[in-house]
């Protein structure tokens, strides 16, 4: 299927894109109503067949990962869309934590009577078809495909070309599941051809039947998403996460918070990529807080009041400024004051997660307020800004537009709602 | 202001809409941190400018009548843009009823803590920028201004060009409001020429400058807005609703919920314009309700068995399936059943609202789960189907999109959220 597709003209590309798209409206119509308990059979069925067919991953893997050494792939993408015993057991289970998840749909979020006698409830519903477009991670078919399925909705998943074969070795575990459970097989398919075309016309909404994207991948990939999406995209472009030390900051809690943000892992995107030292405080804190950078490994790039603590901070360039490293490097400025760190955040940031340290419950309150981010944190480690942190279980990514979605995307998130009316035969007149 | 800059060329005009766009980013920072209590004295400050000016409104709005009976506008259309003491009264209460809502902004809608200690809570914020682009009703102005406003957002006012110095009128008071109370006048912008040029800049989103688009008017402009906008849009094409009399339907309460679903206003989006009849009951009441929608004055375009009943019946023709009349007529058709009605609907209906009138609560509980729209209603009038009527207060429109707002969208759904996350130290390592 896949080498028929890839080798033959878009015209046949755009037919099977476009039959695709109308098969998961249909499926995702049936999911819509599809009770909790038929949805965890599935997922319990999809674990069981991944477990059952690790072999079977573990070679398509190996074929990816040959293909991938003899285009002379980078380490960092080579590590990504490796997969390993350990990490095809971590799939399973995350598609049972899935399903041990309350489910959303037909939760009721508000409801109220009116004086005229009728019940108002506003009640979850399923989105409809979600399009998934991933890089190296082949991992994402089946953490993706099972948030959808657990939603109520249906997944289109559009993986990586690196690792097109581990991920249908895993799609296929996941039509197994969906199989057994009687659900139909297009309520999560994986998109068959390698060719990026497929992409476009996912980005186009496949004539009305996809309903959000969501792009799961680096800057390059996300960009282009945004830039051409005609439908709706939850995403993130990129996470410069800032921390501010104000004047009243703890010096050991932001010396061990800096270092954790920074560095327990440098290319996620909650790490802290600046901080900001309030002037008021810089005399006693910017040197310990540079040093314990630089104890840890990090780069530092600083203005020049952070320049003068130590030679081995390197001058920041102005676009260190609102820049993601995602490596051990971090930007360090002095700022004026709570206001001044507000500013440069608007300016610089990325509205996805910014962080105060202080002991002024006055000042952190004026900061959660004011900035303008989708996850703002008072006197804790940016590293906290993901779903199961949160406690919301798995996420599909975390989102720093405004538009329904904002922060961690979960299975809620990956809800809407409807507005339920009974009454015993009111009019209006 | 408005002949200058309608003279000019389109470079000037894609000059001034930047530049509005700009002013409107740096309000909406600032209302984002407005205090209820500000922002209700701006509020009461317009109703009050309103009232004192009544005179000088009727002046603005005479000279657009005047101008739009010489250019032979429909009678329609004259009578929604013609301003008179009374309207002018009932825009001032407005205003003042929505500032006796609660203020959405800041409102804790979930909080939670994690056994590392974390607190988290989902707060309310304002979404940002929001556009609205309407047409002939000049009191638009006033309602949306003061829904923006109320929910902390900037608001960026397209009126119809029928209108322009009505709704010019209008909001000067709104501008004297706002300085009475200290609040930023690009708070609330009237865009200042009515060239159309304007209308596509502010779909474009004036630079990422506006955060959503909210169209009010009929289909036409609809149809332009969601076809060509490059950012998020609340509304409806059309409200083709449709009430399913079930075949355990109380006659009586069947005749009196389709006549007022249909015949109290026939030109709104809640107005019923199908009614399909379950066939194990059509035999005793597709006769009753035909007639008594003859009796009201409705015409009845039915299939062939609703034709049958009386020749005052006129044949439907298969594009009056799914049709918006906006007037006295409504299709009429009997389906097998349930399922039957249920497909129809979700064929030829517009995701809006529908109902359905049954005695088993097991069907209206498969109806109201099955059928895809913002509002699925049980033994009730469509025409229910408004924020008032909801009790969320004043609405700026019905939005059938399932992202962010769905149904009617009133001051809570003009708001985005953010997560606060309160620690004491915490780190992830």
């Amino acid at each position: 299927m896949l080498d028929q597709v890839s080798k033959t003209k878009d015209a046949t590309i755009a037919e099977v894109m476009a039959d695709l798209g109308r098969r998961a409206k249909a499926a995702a119509r049936i999911l819509s109503t599809t009770p909790s308990a038929v949805k965890n059979r599935a997922l319990a069925a999809m674990a069981a067949s991944i477990r059952a067919h690790g072999d079977t991953i573990l070679r398509a893997n190996a074929a990816d990962v040959a293909r991938m050494r003899a285009g002379r792939t980078s380490k960092a993408l080579l590590d990504r869309g490796t997969l390993t015993a350990e990490r095809i057991e971590a799939m399973a289970r995350g598609i049972e934590d899935i399903a041990g998840l309350d489910d959303p749909v037909g939760a009721v979020i508000a409801a109220w009577d009116r004086p005229n006698g009728l019940r108002i409830e506003r009640v979850r519903t399923p989105l409809g078809v979600i399009g998934i477009i991933y890089e190296s991670r082949p991992n994402v078919t089946a953490d993706a495909g099972a948030l959808c399925l657990k939603s109520g909705n249906a997944a289109v998943l559009r993986g990586g070309s690196d690792t097109h074969e581990s991920a249908a070795a895993i799609h296929s575990c996941l039509v197994d599941g969906l199989k057994q459970a009687g659900l139909p097989e297009a309520a999560i398919q994986l998109v068959p051809t390698r060719d990026r075309e497929a992409v476009g016309l996912m980005l186009s909404g496949l004539n009305g039947n996809v309903d959000v994207i969501v792009p799961r991948g680096g800057r390059g990939l996300v960009e282009r998403v945004q830039a051409e999406a005609r439908v709706p995209v939850f995403a993130h472009l990129e996470g410069v996460c800032h921390i501010f030390i104000d004047r009243r900051a703890d010096l050991e809690m932001a010396a061990s918070i800096v270092v954790d943000a920074k560095m327990r892992r440098t290319g996620i995107c909650g790490a802290a990529e600046t901080i900001l030292v309030d002037r008021h405080c810089a005399g006693a804190q910017l040197e310990p807080l540079v040093e314990a950078l630089l104890a840890a490994g990090c780069e530092v790039r600083g203005d020049a009041a952070a320049c003068a603590v130590s030679t081995a901070v390197i001058p920041a360039r102005p676009d260190d400024w609102g820049r993601e490293f995602l490596d051990a490097i971090i930007a360090v400025k002095v700022v004026d004051d709570l206001p001044a760190a507000i500013e440069h955040i608007a300016t610089h940031g990325s509205n996805h997660t910014d962080a105060i340290i202080t002991d002024d419950a006055e000042a952190a309150e004026t900061f959660l307020n004011e900035v303008d981010s989708a996850i703002v944190m008072h006197n804790a480690s940016t590293q906290f800004a993901d779903g199961g942190e949160f406690g919301m279980g798995a996420e599909i990514g975390i989102a720093t537009g405004k538009m329904h979605a904002r922060g961690p995307v979960g299975v809620e998130q990956l809800t809407s709602f409807k507005y339920k009316v009974r009454g015993d035969g009111q009019i209006r007149s």
